[in-house]
């Protein structure tokens, strides 16, 4: 069973009691597996196989002793000599010098907090024990069945999806988001979308109304709002829709869930919302065939390492999802489309790249940046990335290491700049800066964010050096409040217009834009999505899809929830 | 000892850390009992026994390891067959499919949660055990004692007080609410009067004063205000009113618990109130003596088994006790007399009859109250009544099950409203409305309440339906803030006057009112609660039964934390 | 292994995880010390000793196995008998009576609260463990060298120091208050400056800028606060002021944590801060080597068994630490200057004495504070001070025990006044009453003041008895809000005024005065603390040290975070 940091032992009754890394476990495991596979294997109706359900949706990291000796053989695989351990974690204080790698704890219940090199480890094993088993439940399947294998994950789960996906074949989510959290949905198909490049992602989950279980509901959907999802899901690359449930469960802890199907066999409040996602599903049907999602010009890292190390180290309570979501607000109420791309992800086809709250820069993450900016990209890193080792440990040379050395910065400080009244100007904005930040000297490099007032005053906050025929810019504390959102919507924007990134169409707030390109059009599909009409800006030449009638130059009008395609033969 | 969820075992030192279930106890339990029941059982100053104190006031279900096996053979006295459990319980998910009895596991902590009808059950079998170790104490007291046997219970303690009193001879209760609270105090008299019909009950425990333990404490009553609760307990029924402490403590956890006499023998802050009391005890003796509570016309429905259908399923966060109070406080906003019945209770005698809040109506409820409704009452059911079976499961054949058949009423959906902006209209009131509702189909029956905004717009959420000489009236939501309170207040007041409710006198508020019946007068007893003169309107030949003087009609004064008792002779 | 009261076992991986009681660790512990002490010893570089690091930092009481054989121990060592223990706890409810001391548990999880003596007698007999512990180790110490002995507490580490200190050669702590919080760390130099009367205390760690660890930070120190700190420190008594940490770590659990130098050898934000520190520590040296802190007039009594107290009995969620300092920031607010002093300190030179919040006071203790009242000595004894005897029980002669006799005063009532909307007068100040009050008659004694509205009106809440030379004055209530402040400061002011207590300078709030003496000077010392500039006033005949000119009378100016010294020769 699984058990949690505080050594309780898992009942039984739920899911995910059990230690998916128990060998007998996953004995027995792969024998269902086998038995699933080899019956339904060939079967014509199979199109797809999803592993499991949500792994890692309730549990993160186990502490049973099976975990154990797991750990200590992981631990052994990768430093090699006990030695070798004691010098990466530092580990000469608080008598943590271990002797053997038997000696090593999980990090449980303590007085105080576990080493972060240890605690950032066991995160790691965890999350590469959990794609070890999902990939040896794939290679079963694989044996009796051709068809693609996913499963369904999503951001909050405890999953590195780099690793889980690697050896998968194509990315599904589940997300149940409500009208209010409609950033988080559109972040959520923008990653997905790029996990397994040029392969449609499935939405395998969502509610037709609302989410629930025995002690909590989310409010239901607004009507309309899931046609708007599903338009903007297929317009941004997803081949799947689906709902869960499909008919309201009778028993069990989640007999409240929202439904198609109530579990007396009549339509539920979310029904005639299915029927009309199923009406646009086929409307959109011939552009979907026809085209794929553009590529976008501007990416933005996403990292599960990082939200591993900022578990183990959240500073004054960062979460990664939330920060993250807090920023890339910023590129859609700029209206700047964008992909969220993995760190393992290429960056070609792509003409600025974001990397915030990345603690930890590998060296193939650097030299492939190093890379895009050669060849003439803009590479705008932070806030609070690189100060961290591949140990989550310090840097000794420098306080960001190898990302600061090709910056050609300097490094003055590292500190918190909250509740220090310290305020920057930058782009002709002044905003309070806070976050654990980064103050860099003067000298070097372009000084495109000072420090007006407060700690660090005259030193630098955003610098900018220029790379063979690129630029890093390096944004080394958190602006806040209205002024901060201006002043980073301020910095996207001049470098998105020093990048040439295409902005053809605006739309008002509440109207999202995806492009789609086909073999001879581009299309922008554009989404109401917050149920108030909105307006799209249309240049020249363009073509309403739907109708197939040619536009003039103007603005048109997007009534709630509704959608219009923008087509440009070129 | 006691285990907790987590698996805790409690320790020795306070109150309740043993398990009451455990035979070893039992049998301990029953000797100590004996010998005091042997030994005291015939003196004459004994008047009553009270079985231990306060069954469950601490903890809930215990988890122990003679709770798991009395849970299993309970399980197969009631479901006979494991089979029959899987299909009650839906427990194909999750591996919950067990093949024997013993497989079942105790509710204690999983990642997630466990199945419904698992919870549901497990916390019936913990208040059929407490009720059963209190039986079989009491039945060991009756072979040596004639006088009657309670306990002292209280609404949030984890008990079925229907199934507890069952077996003892009349009610008892323990209150510490501060004035703030008297509504709380109003419902539990009214409660405890109606456990043992025609039985007077006892307050078992009150403050002079105030509650503290060590980690806490209550603020003082102002003076007066225990003089207005005796009068109101002595009014509604009580035959004891007690106080504890009588001595403050000298050592323990208690030290600081409010008292007759502190613990260095002087008289505490309470002392003159306990004086008052006793003054107004004596005045009201002979009104004691000769006349009884009166029935009254309006009765609510309380169950403990719905308590625990909350506990499993609190939707948003719902506690029973607290949603009924606020429901309850409308009879009092509006002066209505009302009784608190238990869902085994009888309804003779009643005329409107409400059900809020009871998840699950058995069958025998059911043709209880269609009885009712045929010989001419009205039944209000709702809100969140009917929803759910005797297993904590869906009804699968119609949303409320025999309810819904019984007021031939369509249910088109069950969803929650809350932040959804949906408003709906009855009595000529608009109200939000929200927590988990019932929308009805407009096509059958009246639409008493209306949506008119919001999801399910157009549909009904009040609905009256005509059944022999009476009526079933659905309530299908609850209406929010002041505006819901209105609309509640005017359901309840339009309903009252189509069952013609005694509403001969009134009250402004703070002050309330009590009947009781002699042999050839009522009294309708006014106790100023809130520490303000109040003001009582009285009709046409009434007495005033202190002073035994006629009164002309019109308004008389109750000054602060007195009463008047208002006598009619019929 | 350390154990929580929960049961859980502390793993490995932080620090204090060990049970400092296990005779095993014990063992191991000095032979280590030994060893370090040998070979250490008397090398001439080593100027002193800390023993450990932070005792009880993270962790209280243990509830492991070696704890219950020692605390059985302990209690037969205290009481003899169990029948004595029986009697004192009064454990005739709840089953607690004891037969043997093996039966009696430790203070864990139980369903409601353990009895009071108990769970403090567990405080205490850890706070005697851990002295313990530090002796033996001195022990060992002083065998192999002459240097003195220390140890770094804090007053929020589960110690009691007095005893702690009572085997170790002089006071030292650690401190990482925020400028927000300056009064705490003034407090924390009163009390450390008096541990070891006349020995300097050193600051044996403090932050250059902010301290932090993986899970929170604090806001940086402004510029300049570091050396308004150091200066406080310096006049104040400290012979130490040191920083932790001088380079930054570069791994573990405290990576972020504010140092002199960077993990990668730069200097820190707070760099320029310690160069400050050291060139006035520099400018300081003649002053500190040539006079010494001047005993104040006024103290204030601290007690680390009165914290015991609250922790086992919080009233209404009381912390000792917390409540105390809102106290002494009245003599903050007044600039009067006082010394914080433990309750074993010796009374001589003192003319005021506070003993707020100490529930129990020793026989030792009164018999000390009475002689000081006869010899002229003012006593101000309250709020919360003398109710509880020293098993923490209730007196049951009167409600303040001897303290109650000693004052010659008649409690009538104790009870919280919080939330009874009552009012005190005294002074010429109206102000709400709050806390366990103690409400006195008003025959006996001076009535200073008077409860005009609520609880217990026309009876006093603050009386006076003179008793020889001296008086003794009971405070019974705290005065709640603004006014309360007011009214506590009056208080203050009219018995320093009483006593004749020295007010010679006066500086503007946020700048603070330490007086200094010397063999033919005094010195006051007046540091600006919150960086903006304050102002002090100067009488007659003084001079300027640091430029050794004569000064006139009059008001002069001290810069942000920068001080005077006023010389006055006698």
């Amino acid at each position: 069973m699984h058990v949690n940091k505080n050594g309780t032992i898992m009942s039984h009754g739920a899911r995910q009691h059990v230690c998916t890394n128990n060998a007998y476990f996953r004995e027995k495991a792969a024998i269902i597996t086998e038995a699933l596979a080899k019956s339904l294997g060939k079967l014509s109706g199979v199109i797809a196989w999803l592993l499991d359900n949500e792994f890692k949706c309730h549990v993160g990291e186990c502490y049973c002793d099976t975990c154990k000796s797991e750990w200590h053989g992981w631990l052994k695989r990768k430093y090699k000599t006990i030695e070798q351990l004691n010098t990466a974690w530092g580990t000469q204080i608080w008598s943590q010098y271990y002797q053997s790698f038997e000696q090593i704890p999980q990090p449980s219940t303590t007085p105080f907090l576990h080493n972060a090199s240890l605690q950032t480890m066991y995160k790691l094993f965890t999350h590469e024990k959990i794609a070890e088993f999902a990939k040896e439940q794939a290679a079963i399947i694989r044996s009796y069945s051709d068809v693609p294998i996913t499963h369904n994950a999503t951001v909050f789960f405890d999953l590195d999806q780099a690793l889980l996906f690697e050896n998968l074949d194509f990315a599904s989510f589940d997300t149940y988001a409500v009208k209010e959290n409609a950033s988080s949905y559109f972040m959520l198909c923008d990653l997905y979308r790029n996990i397994k490049k040029d392969t449609p992602f499935w939405l395998m989950e969502t509610s037709t109304s609302f989410s629930a279980s025995l002690e909590r509901y989310a409010a239901p959907h607004p009507d309309g709002y899931l046609q708007a999802e599903a338009v903007y899901a297929y317009a941004a690359g997803a081949e799947g829709f689906c709902y869960w449930l499909w008919r309201q469960q009778r028993t069990g802890c989640e007999i409240t869930h929202g439904s198609v199907i109530s579990a007396w066999g009549k339509p539920t409040i979310g029904y005639q919302n299915v029927l009309e996602v199923e009406r646009v599903r086929k409307e959109l049907e011939p552009l979907l065939l026809s085209s794929k999602p553009m590529q976008a010009e501007v990416a933005i890292c996403y990292s599960d390492r990082a939200k591993a190390y900022f578990q183990t180290e959240p500073f004054n309570g960062i979460q990664y999802k939330q920060i993250l979501t807090g920023f890339y607000e910023r590129f859609i109420s700029l209206g700047i489309y964008r992909d969220i791309i993995m760190e393992q992800a290429e960056l070609d086809g792509y003409k600025l790249l974001f990397t915030p709250f990345i603690p930890y820069l590998s060296d193939e993450y650097i030299q492939k940046a190093k890379a895009f900016v050669e060849n003439g990209g803009i590479w705008i890193a932070g806030p609070l990335t690189g100060g961290r080792s591949g140990e989550h440990a310090i840097h000794t040379d420098c306080a960001l290491g190898e990302l600061e050395k090709l910056a050609e910065v300097d490094t003055l400080f590292t500190n918190p700049l909250d509740g220090t009244n310290t305020f920057g100007e930058a782009f002709g904005i002044t905003a309070e800066l806070g976050l654990w930040s980064t103050i860099f000297d003067t000298k070097k490099g372009e000084n495109i964010g000072v420090i007006k007032e407060g700690l660090g005053a005259g030193y630098s906050f955003i610098k900018e050096t220029k790379r063979g025929r690129g630029k890093i810019v390096m944004l080394g504390s958190l602006p806040l409040g209205e002024q901060g959102e201006k002043m980073i919507e301020a910095l996207i924007l001049h470098y998105a217009k020093e990048a040439a990134i295409n902005r053809e169409m605006e739309t008002t707030s509440g109207t999202v834009l995806i492009p789609r390109i086909g073999e001879d059009a581009t299309y922008w599909v554009a989404v109401n999505m917050n149920g108030k009409a909105g307006e799209i800006t249309v240049p020249e030449n363009r073509m309403e899809w739907r109708s197939n009638k040619k536009l003039v130059s103007g603005t048109y009008e997007i009534p709630p929830f509704d959608y219009r395609v923008i087509k440009y033969d070129f």
